[in-house]
């Protein structure tokens, strides 16, 4: 029996992620490292304090602990996130706030809300894989901008925007990762941010701001300041705002959030009920003692000198080992080094020599909507030890030398 | 600032479910008993083995426990997931289970599989409202089969099918809840399921088998033999069958699985890849841990005596207070009774009196696609205790009478 005749266009148009299909080729190489995943480093997750918080809650005197839950979210954890907001500066109900299971459920979410087959969604060129997913299986047209160094290049844009507007499409939103982007690491400007904002009243289009990263800045090169969410400057409701606790505490929980006007985290409501009910009553139970005792907070400093190190020691590898074959940013917070690399050298011809030499990374191109990016790739560096880094970039530097003969 | 102009036609056709308004509604009345709500009776959770097997797992020692996992599913749990299936008579591979985030993740990712807008859906009449939800949100038209003691009525059902396709509809699949239905208690016999299996064969439609009640029976009204999924005789790959750990573990764990061809899966990957990348780390581990040391075995016994009982207090009480205003089903397993008030009562006339006399229940409309069954209501007797069934059928007794004045 075959299926093709029972499956929607939306199944049809379903491709596989380029960071997932990593995930599968990993786990058939053995004592493969692994620069592919951006996955958060499982030494830094405060094992003790969630082992002391579960085996509280599991004692059976809270019934609800393990019940099905509110669909907005475990009321003392939705108010936690006002809270967790507030240090960012943006302010916000109970009423505009959600919790998600992940925040790949908030960008499936947003895609299902706002878009139509055929609908534009504008993305920074290149972006986020699992926006690209969420938004393709909704149908979206996606249309990439390019980037600058200060974040997504305003005039083409504006101009981009207006001709699709003039060819009878609807723009509905622009997707953005202002602080350290995955894949680019990048760190969109603050006057830039202030733009946009202004870019999107102008235009009647709504920004829909993802920021998994925004604590982990790294204090030698970028400070607090310069994170600032474009939702805490918008006072009239233009942005939906996404953000995650799977980087500052443990992504194994799924407990994410989304932060947008009420008659649209209403909507979110609705469209989540029908998704999965709610999120893990455990999971948003564990998340909302870790915060309740300090050690969200605890968590920020930790992590930012753990991932700044990280970087550091890619960084030296990578200067040290593979400075004429590739060309790559000095990221200022988050998880990845971006590479271009030298001569226009095919990126997935490297990948398969890097496998080969037990060596992962993801191809640059997954994260261009428009099939560009050929000779760029990401590394991460969040999740090997030192000794793996620099193991791994020789192998890559290895793996890079065999492509080019 | 409005909205409407950038919500997608899906989102404008989102509407509440009847059952988490219900929620919403009973977390304002004080000291209301809830007949509302289908949730598991948290005494019934085993809490101890929950709690030393978090314990266990949160030490640190699998830096996994707490990290994005695949999508398919934790794997030593897709294994379990195999074993479960066995013992119901299903045989299915590795290729042929997904881990989803509670069922109702399993429903929605059918919806977005299979539907494109305007495609029909088939459903029993009245049907689980988690399903409707699912499929409204893919725009799907319902269409809705009357039930017959025994199931689904098989001549209806094809004169229906056969006349939407002569009229230019595309029938994707038949939708059913064959163990104890939510909302009915209905269990669908035997025959009929294979009759089914036959028909939607013969129709070339899909089965969609969502079974969260199977072991749930009532041993002095039905045994184990009579629950034998569909799913079980599939020899062509014509069933997608959906279960869930939510009633016999607990459902805040939201782990569930789906079984269906290794085509129909791998889409249900790409699907889920999209929806929330992976269900919970720690939460699969622990249902995991839980099947593996033999707590999911023992539940079963437990449960189903448990769920008798309650479901005795309740039809007595019903009998003594109610066997003139009501005609209620005998269910044979599950958490519902079925009822249709007499003399053509409004239902919704009776929520009103019940709120007030500090009793709730869901009221049967809410699971007809076809606007009908304004006389009947669901009461689920599965959480409130012995005392509280009693109390509140009593209420439910007063609030009838004076929804009659």
């Amino acid at each position: 029996m075959t299926y093709e005749r029972f499956f929607s266009r939306g199944a049809d148009a379903m491709r596989e992620s380029a960071i997932r299909k990593m995930g599968g080729v990993a786990a058939r190489v053995p004592d493969l490292i692994s620069f592919a995943a951006g996955y958060p480093d499982p030494t830094t997750f405060p094992w003790d304090a969630f082992r002391e918080i579960a085996a509280e809650l599991l004692t059976g005197r809270d019934p609800h602990a393990l019940q099905y839950g509110a669909t907005r979210g475990y009321r003392p954890l939705v108010e936690d996130i006002g809270e967790v907001l507030a240090t960012h500066g943006i302010t916000s109900t109970f009423e505009e706030r959600l919790v998600t299971t992940g925040s790949q459920q908030g960008l499936d979410l947003v895609a299902r809300l706002f878009i139509d087959p055929g609908d534009v969604v504008l993305v920074e060129l290149p972006t986020y894989t699992g926006a690209i997913s969420a938004f393709r299986n909704a149908q979206a047209e996606m249309v990439g901008v390019r980037q600058e160094a200060d974040g997504v290049d305003l005039a083409a844009l504006d101009e981009t925007c207006t001709r699709l507007r003039a060819a009878g499409r609807r723009v509905k939103f622009l997707y953005v990762v202002p602080n350290f982007q995955n894949p680019t690491g990048l760190l969109i400007g603050l006057d830039k941010r202030r733009a946009l904002l202004e870019w999107s009243e102008r235009r009647d289009v709504l920004l829909v701001e993802d920021d998994p990263y925004g604590e982990l800045y790294f204090p030698d090169r970028a400070s607090r300041g310069e994170t600032r969410p474009i939702k805490a400057d918008d006072t009239t409701g233009r942005v939906v705002y996404l953000s995650s606790f799977s980087k500052t505490l443990a992504p194994g929980f799924r407990v994410a959030w989304v932060v947008a006007p009420a008659e649209v985290i209403a909507k979110f409501d609705l469209a989540k009920q029908a998704a999965d009910i709610c999120a893990g009553a455990l999971d948003q139970r564990v998340i909302h003692q870790a915060i309740h005792r300090g050690v969200l907070k605890n968590q920020g400093e930790r992590l930012r000198a753990h991932y700044q190190h990280k970087r550091r020691v890619m960084e030296s590898a990578v200067d040290e080992q593979l400075a004429t074959q590739l060309q790559s940013t000095a990221p200022r917070g988050g998880f990845f080094l971006w590479a271009t690399l030298a001569g226009q050298l095919d990126a997935e011809q490297v990948l398969a020599r890097a496998l080969e030499a037990k060596v992962s990374f993801v191809i640059g191109s997954a994260f261009y909507v428009d099939g560009s990016g050929r000779d760029t790739l990401r590394l991460s560096f969040s999740q090997p030890s030192d000794a793996e880094l620099v193991e791994g970039v020789k192998r890559l530097a290895r793996a890079i030398e065999m492509a080019r003969r």
